[in-house]
């Protein structure tokens, strides 16, 4: 197999299952109850979190692992208008991933304000007075572009807007600079680049100099600034722990620990030096393998994109059912687009170059016409 | 080890371990992003959900497994003080989980409506015109009350509020009939008598008659009727799948879908008999053995207790820690609670007896006073 979707969900690395096993072997069934304290996993959200805090830019108390990216937008938009109350506009992207999208319209409805959707292209230089926070995708879902994340929070900081950054389509793929670019909030998923398996637990950022103001709509026993006192009334963590909820999902905060262990010598600049390299091998030789084939949709400037490419193509899904048919795995969005990830960890060069001969191969013999009445899987 | 703390923390079922490896190796592994449909991801929440179904009387169209306990109580508050807008009162115990209780504060806040504290011993026959939803745990967390469900909806009901139940301290240990009671919302938790593993994926449950009315706060992109079209707005899925909202831990689902099939064929009514049973031995050779010792903090009578028994007493955390230390697992909640639980699906009565005779042997020598400086511990 020729995986070219690590920009939806990572493979596992090695002994992933090995370390699952022993998870439920030694750790919960062996210690059972114990396992909180014993195998730590008590402190797992916060420990998780110092290991993708350098990931993202970020001091190791800047970061927290829980819940879903969903839920962790949810609250840090919510918490982005009680910090700017006087203002009551969502400023959003006008085509952003659908999480993205329904959050942003519903957090805002329970909060009484309004969005305004634009492109992030045209967020420049625009009147932002009455915006409280603008929320983007650092990369595109679908188009794979990149925006600029210093430059954006920048501008939303000189008209006093706080930035809210969706980073699931960048980290562990683009080098990413939090602090650095003064960025408010941030949340983001593990199971694309990060490797942590599907679903994994997501994470959250808060500024230092936020943590102390931000507050959360969704509150939970371990978010207390004392869980065990059991106490009736809640009192928030002193950091960016008061943004957990609930009991985590000890399991996937293993398989994602795990995989953070994996890669923890990465260095971002190099796989993202390797993976502008690999799209751009894919790209030549789709250009000169099938001229005028497909339109791209992502921008062709390698340093303008994320991890992953979109290709346009009016039977894009039966291109990409014919190309999983051949062991080159890539996914479809509606209506036309066909991503490929270049998740440069685990591809190589030669597997990239394949690829391209292998969907060359599929649209000079019209090999995909016989997948055009597939029935349109789903993959996320 | 004697494990008297399933109502915890359940244990690891049989090969539990080996599925997990499997789920690394041959599904996520090898099927990478496929595993979506091919090991039937996607669908996990709502099979999870008819598995639930039947440990809580309900159809099986009504339960969908999602996020966690506290996530979907804040999202089932949320959506019963929309579905009774005129009335701006929460019902809620005096003393309840502590999620529950920062929960009920944190959502009444953000709809406006104030929250009305009481027993749940006087909410019979009291003024509930202006209440628009009474929450309870079915199972008190700590004294192990176990509350009339079936009694206390009507009483609910009859004066037009709804009921929300928190079962995350009775599922898979109380015989439950949420259909039968007539219940509106409920809510649990599978890591405790399920087994799902620590923080394994909680359940929502909403009668059927009340799905198309039910909107909720937190929305997500596996919430939306149609997911992969990827639409701008959203449009919530037909039944209780609309609780859904993004991607969930999948290897969390694998791990709790594991239990159930290996619980699948128990029938609870048994389970019930035999707990209750467990429960009478320990008390009756606590009070034989160790005579005014320990107050009893659970109801006398066995059916008014859920899987758990809270005995009393001022050293109560040296004395779970001499347990422990000889081998037997119960659990200490502040101040002075010691809690023992009967999971009766793996516990003998050799092993209950066995428990209270090293209990009896521990306060009768002492021992525990040697824990007495000990550093408190975290079990949840």
């Amino acid at each position: 197999m020729i995986y070219l979707d690590g920009n939806s969900l990572g493979p596992p690395v090695r002994d992933a299952g090995a370390r699952l096993q022993r998870f439920a072997t030694d750790e919960w069934g062996t210690h059972l109850i114990g396992g909180w304290d014993r195998d730590g996993w008590i402190s797992a959200g916060a420990r998780l979190g110092r290991l993708i805090a350098p990931w993202v830019g970020a001091a190791d108390d800047e970061v927290i692992v829980c819940d879903s990216t969903t839920i962790n937008l949810h609250k840090l938009l919510h918490a982005a208008l009680r910090l700017r109350p006087t203002r009551r506009v969502v400023l959003a992207a006008a085509d952003d991933f659908p999480t993205d999208m329904y959050v942003v319209d519903a957090v805002a409805e329970l909060c009484g304000c309004t969005v305004r959707r634009a492109d992030a292209h045209s967020w420049r230089g625009i009147d932002l007075s009455d915006v409280a926070v603008g929320v983007l995708s650092h990369v595109h879902y679908r188009t794979g572009q990149l925006h600029d994340l210093a430059e954006l929070t920048a501008d939303l900081h000189a008209q006093g807007a706080l930035a809210l950054w969706d980073l699931s389509h960048s980290v562990g793929a683009v080098p990413i600079a939090l602090d650095a670019a003064d960025v408010d909030l941030a949340v983001g998923c593990t199971y694309k680049f990060l490797n942590g398996g599907p679903g994994a637990p997501a994470f959250a950022y808060v500024a230092r100099g936020l943590q102390a103001a931000t507050t959360t709509p969704i509150v939970g026993w371990l978010g207390h600034a004392d869980p065990f006192a059991m106490a009736h009334r809640y009192r928030p963590a002193a950091g960016v722990e008061r943004l957990v909820t609930g009991t985590p999902s000890v399991i996937g905060q293993i398989a994602l620990e795990h995989a953070l262990a994996a890669i923890g010598d990465v260095d971002v600049a190099h796989v993202r030096q390797k993976a502008m390299a690999l799209g751009e091998l894919f790209t030549d030789l789709v250009d000169q393998e099938l001229p005028g084939v497909f339109t791209l949709h992502s921008p062709r400037q390698p340093t303008q994109r994320g991890g992953h490419i979109a290709l346009g193509h009016p039977d894009g899904y039966a291109i990409i059912q014919a190309l999983i048919a051949r062991g080159v795995v890539g996914d479809f969005r509606a209506p036309d687009v066909l991503r490929f990830g270049f998740a440069s960890m685990y591809l190589s060069f030669t597997q990239v170059f394949d690829a391209a001969m292998i969907l060359s191969e599929v649209m000079r013999s019209g090999a995909y016409e016989d997948f055009r009445s597939a029935q349109r899987g789903r993959v996320t």
